[in-house]
This record gives C-alpha cells, structure tokens and sequence, in this order.
C-alpha cells in the first residue's frame, strides 16, 4: 500500500475500519477483482442513525489513501460536506445494510469470472451453487448439500432503481436474497456481519465463480 | 502475514512447526489453494502417544495466528480444554499419521482445480497420472513412467464414516493409498515424513492437476 | 524494485515521473503483461516543444534502473547524445502525444491476452466492446451501453510507417482512434491525460480482453 | 527468499552469480514454473577449463540457500567431494556449455504450460513459433516473421543418453537447435551469452508457450 497518510478529522474515530478496508482493497486489487478503480467497499458504523463509511467514488483500490473515504447516511447522503463524493453505487451498500439487520459490512468486487460468468447465467436469473464443500464458507451454510442461489439482476446506470430492485428481493417471501448477488457484467456483492465474514463471502464466492468456469473450460 | 502474537503456554514447545505451517498457510493463501477458511495442516509431535499439532477450526489461512492451532490425541481430541476447537476434518489427518508410520506432517489444500477435478473424475473412481517427469517429485517415485493413483472419496459431512473409509484404503491389500487422495469437491490430502515433504507433495500435486485441467481445456 | 539509483544529470528534473513508470513497469511485469523486456512507457514533459521521456529500448521492466529513460523530442530522437537509445517504438508515442492535445501519457503493454486476441479480431479489423461496466473506466465512458472499438494495426518492424498508419486514424472524421489500439500479436497502446488514467486505461483494457478471452474459453 | 546462509569456501568466488540464481529461483517458484522442487540452473564460470556452478539435486527453489549449489566440470563431475550432488540434469546444462562456445548460462523451467504443450506437439516434433512480436526476446532474432522452432526430446531417466541426442542436434547441418528445446512433459531448456539473457529467452518462452495454450483453448 501507498505510504500512510493522516485521516481527516471527521474519519479519525473509523480509522481501524478504514485501514482494514485499504489493506482489503490492495489485496483484490492484486488478485484482479478491483482493477481500474472498480469495486467499493463498506462498514456499517452506526445503526441509529443508519451510518456506513464507504470507500470515495472512482479511487484506486491498490492505492487507497485515508482521505478516500465517506461517511453517509441511510439515503447515501455523505454526512460532511467536505468529504469526497461517495461511490456512485453507495446506495447497494445502504440497501443492504438496511434490510439485514445485522449486517456489518458490504462488499462489491469486479472480477472477470462474476463478469463473465454474470453474463453467462443472466438470462436464467441466477446461479444455483450446491455440493461445493466450500459453500460451508458462507454464514449459515452446514452442508455442502445445501444449494444457494445467486440472482442475477441486469446492469443500469440508474442506482436508485436497481437498489430498489434489491430491496424487494431483501424482503420478498419466496425469493429472498441470502448471501449475495450479482449484477450482469458488473460483478458480485455480499455482506456479513462484520468485515471478516463478507471478507470470506467474498473469497468464497469468487473461488466457487471460478471452479464453475473452470468447469465450463472444460466441459 | 499479520503481526506476531504470543503462542499459548500449551504450544510454547511446538513454536517451530506451528510458525512453518503459519507460513505456508500464507502462500497457500496467496495461491488460491487456501481461501475462504478453507483447508487444514497439521504436524506429528508425538509418536508415542500419537499427538498432532494442526490448525484450529474455521480460521483465515492467509493470517494465521499463533493462537490458531491445537494440540490433539490419536482419536483427534484436544488435548489442552482452553485450545480453541480444532478443524472439522481432525479425524483425517489423524488416521493418516495412524496408518503409515513415518507420516510428520499431513496437508490438505481445496484449491480451484483440485475441486474441479474431483468432481469430473470422480465417477472413474479415481485420477490416474503418469509420464510426467514432476511424478518423481513423490516420495518413492522414481520415474516418470511409474502411474501414481489418486483415489476420489465422495464428499460427506459424516467425517468419522470418512476417516473410516480413508482407514480401509489405508490398510487394503489390493488398492492401497500411497501419496494422497481426493474429496470430492473439496481438495486434496497428502502427508510426508515431514513438513517439508508433504509440502513438496503439495506442490507436485497441484502442479499435476493444474496440467490436467490446462490439458482439458485445450483438447 | 532493485535498489535505487542515481539519475543522470539530464534526467533529475524528470525523477518523480521516472519513478512512477519504474513502479508500474515492476508491477505491469508482476502480472506479465511486460515480459522479456516487452513493452514501454511513456510521460509527456513538455508541450511546446513537445517532450517526452520514454523507457530505452531492451530494458527489463521488471528492474528498470533510473538511467533506462530517455528525453526524446516530437520525432522520436534524443534530446541527449549521452542517452541510451529509447525504444523502437518511440514514433508511437510521439504520435499519440501529438495528435490528442491532453495527452500527458502513453502506455504500451504487451500481455498474452492482447496478443492472443489481437490474432483471433485482425480479419474482423478490431474488437469491439459493450455492456461491461468496466467500460466506465474508459475516459468520457458514462454508461455500459456505450461500445468502444479497438481497432487492430498489423504488426510491422516499419515503425515510421506504422506511426504514420495510426496517425491517420487518429485524425480520422470517420473512424477516430479514441481510447486505444492493438498491434496484432503484439499488445495495446493506449493513453491518458496523466499517468494514473493511463494506467487505468491499461487496467480496464487489460481486464475487458481476459473477460473476451475466458468467455470465449467457455464458448 | 529465506534468511542468508554463509556460502561454503569452495562458492565464495561464485558469490554473485549464486545470489542472482538463487533470487531467479525464487521468482520462478513463485510464478509456478519451478515447483515441488523441479527446474535447475546453471551458470558458465570457466572455459577453460569448463566449469558451470549449478544447482544441487531436489532442492525447494522457492528457497535455495548458498549452500544449495556445486560447481561441476564438463563431464558434469562434482569438482569438490564435500559439495552436494548436483542436479540429475547436470549433462544437459554441460552440453549446453560445450556446444555453444559463448553460453554463459542455461535454464530449465517446468512450468505447466510447457510441460502440456510438450505433450500436445510431441508427435509433431516441436513447435513453430512465428507472427509473435515477442520473438524478438531470442537472441538474433529481429523480426516477428522469422520463425523459431523449438524441437522436443522424449523424457527419459537416462540422461547420458538424452544428452548425447541433445548434443547431436547442437551440431546437425541440416536441424541446429537455435533457442531452446522441450522435454515431453518435463519442461523447457534454453540458454544466453550471459544470465540476464538466459532469463529473458526464459520469460520470452513462457510467454509464447502461454499464448499459444490460450489460443488454444479458446479456438
């Protein structure tokens, strides 16, 4: 990582969460899952209000500075008017953090298999993951047996409306959203609940992406 | 990796080993074999009685702490009450360094191409590989026209009934185990006389399944 | 990086900027994208007269010292007798450099990816790209939908002439080069405003041409 | 790589050219192309009469110490008794050495992709590399439309005899061996008038065997 660099005052108190953040940030961006200022990760700091810090829109994952990120609120508002503008997809991350009661931190990475792979699945809406021993990764999982869904929502420009979209999947009786989702050609998000846990989502998910499409390479 | 913590009084004795495995679990880590809490290492510190060193249940291989092992007999109970609960899979690497008598280390990876493998072979029962020169990289192998069988054990959370199963093909007459065998959908186990054997047998292996996969890819 | 160096009289003023490709040149041959002293780098230091310091040719990007830079002027020659000879393909950058008037930077690599698929696109005369996300990272890209075309130059050791062929394109009314280009089996030129949105450039493309390649993989 | 270890007296004077071997190493292994204790490399430190310092047998090359190496004369003798035994490949590096009067160094890489392209084209003979821009990394070669063909030996255990077919092909009139060679799933052998060179034809190679296995794969 980039050298250290001072938090501005309104950031002092996250600055263990912020520092856990850029060292996950330089690590994905090593791997390929956050290249090209890609990706945006959060913590939830507060629950009433609402409050996560979120990585600053457009910054480079392998170098994150302390000053590269936001504190916003339920709305993804960011709270200090001289912050940085906040990731242009800030309002997935309070989505989720909102209907999950419990849940710490969210995390968004790019990778080429979710790209490919999102693409790939879109048009039967998701993708079923089962007998993988590796899904016992993810919370609540205590047998390879048991099958996960990963939707698959299509790709827009139009945050507002897809968070949408993810909020009632969050809260819909037959189809609810458990461990993560994906966006067509945009990658994969997943939460937990705290940094540790979505970080093991994360690398569980990007490990079980990759058996399948190594196992598509040689089908 | 992270920061050095202190080792618990119970392991104060085994700092050697445990530090080895610490970093080997980083590299495994880095590589993608060891992702997601997956995986689990062990060394043999006893003979008599039987006594493994080997990781503690669910935890980060790419941080691994000092805090993060235990002390188990040959039954795979812990032998210290305070250790935190040793991997899921203890039973494995305990009938292992039971079964063949100069066995110091067991290894187990749950790598991309392992997964993969053991799936499309596994109705075959097993993975035969031979003329590879990196075949005598093996224990006892001594040339690269010498055919190494790779058994695959269909996948189970039922880990004594696996032990079991793993402890028959141990002893049998007709098909004994010689250097490793894979879960399916869930990696590979190998062992040495010590650490930096199985090591080598890990690497061996991957490489030889990683060949597999390229050359299935390319048929 | 190997341990430093000192500059050259000629190049001091230029340090920081050295620095910088020195950097992204370790990191660029990390991941293989400038191997066997492929590719090279270059900043824009002056405009008027229009300047730019460039890697010398043959150099290993993985150890680039502080001496393998040359000051090289709007025809590709030295500014320096006493300088080692820039790469052979300088005109590129100088065309570059010249015909957007912003351009602060100019970064070829030279990946088995770019290579692999400048090959399978030549007879299609490029590539074009749409519906990824990661196209947002492209200068001026606000939206997925938008597409981006890579045309592909034939490969040639008549660099005059080749620089000549994409300065034609560049102030093409019908067919302008905008964001990059390929050399078929030979890699992407591409450029940004500074250095760090070349190197995104470079991520993005980088990232899009492995999407295009595992995808095909799966085909 | 691991921490220093004092060189024995007989290397002392080959200090310099052991450390450069021994930080290559490190970088292969870490690259994938030298594991489970594969691959050798050699160094040319007299002519007359000829002598290479060369890596000992089976060593991790993830971690060679200074201890790891043994100077050998043209026959491929060990020149001093206390050394370690020299890889089992030595004859092949001495061969080399001899037919070639400027080689200053020869390696052997094993990387998977070489080892499953040298299966692929073994009943072919060899392969053809042309087109490639990066041909130009091989010594001589200075356009991408000259072609290079890498001839590939059938593995054996003999090696005296495989050395003898090698040195034949040194001295044929009608097919030289120019750049490199394959050993049927075995790996790489090439050379250079120094180390750098050496490395560089090392990394020109793979690069073209990976280009090719992709191509491959997505035809």
């Amino acid at each position: 990582m980039n050298s250290t660099t001072e938090f501005p005052d309104y950031l002092i108190e996250y600055g263990e969460q912020i520092d856990a953040l850029r060292e996950l940030g330089y690590t994905y961006w090593q791997r390929g899952w956050s290249r090209g200022t890609s990706s945006n990760y959060s913590v939830v700091v507060s629950r009433d209000p609402l409050q996560l810090v979120i990585t600053a829109s457009g910054k480079d994952k392998g170098r994150l500075s302390r000053e590269d990120f936001v504190l916003v609120d339920a709305a993804g508002k960011k709270v200090h008017a001289e912050a940085p503008a906040s990731s242009a997809e800030t309002l997935l991350h309070c989505v989720a953090a909102e209907c999950i009661p419990d849940v710490g931190a969210v995390l968004h990475t790019h990778s080429p298999w979710s790209t490919v792979l999102s693409q790939r699945y879109f048009a039967a809406g998701g993708i079923e993951l089962h007998d993988y021993e590796m899904l016992k990764g993810l919370r609540g999982v205590s047998s390879h047996q048991e099958a996960v869904w990963l939707p698959i929502f299509d790709n827009t420009q139009d945050i507002p409306a897809l968070a949408e979209q993810v909020r009632q999947r969050f809260t819909s009786a037959e189809e609810p959203l458990t461990h993560a989702y994906l966006i067509r050609q945009h990658g994969i998000y997943t939460w937990g609940r705290d940094l540790a846990e979505a970080a093991r989502h994360i690398e569980v998910l990007e490990f079980l992406l990759e058996c399948l499409g190594r196992s598509a390479a040689i089908a």
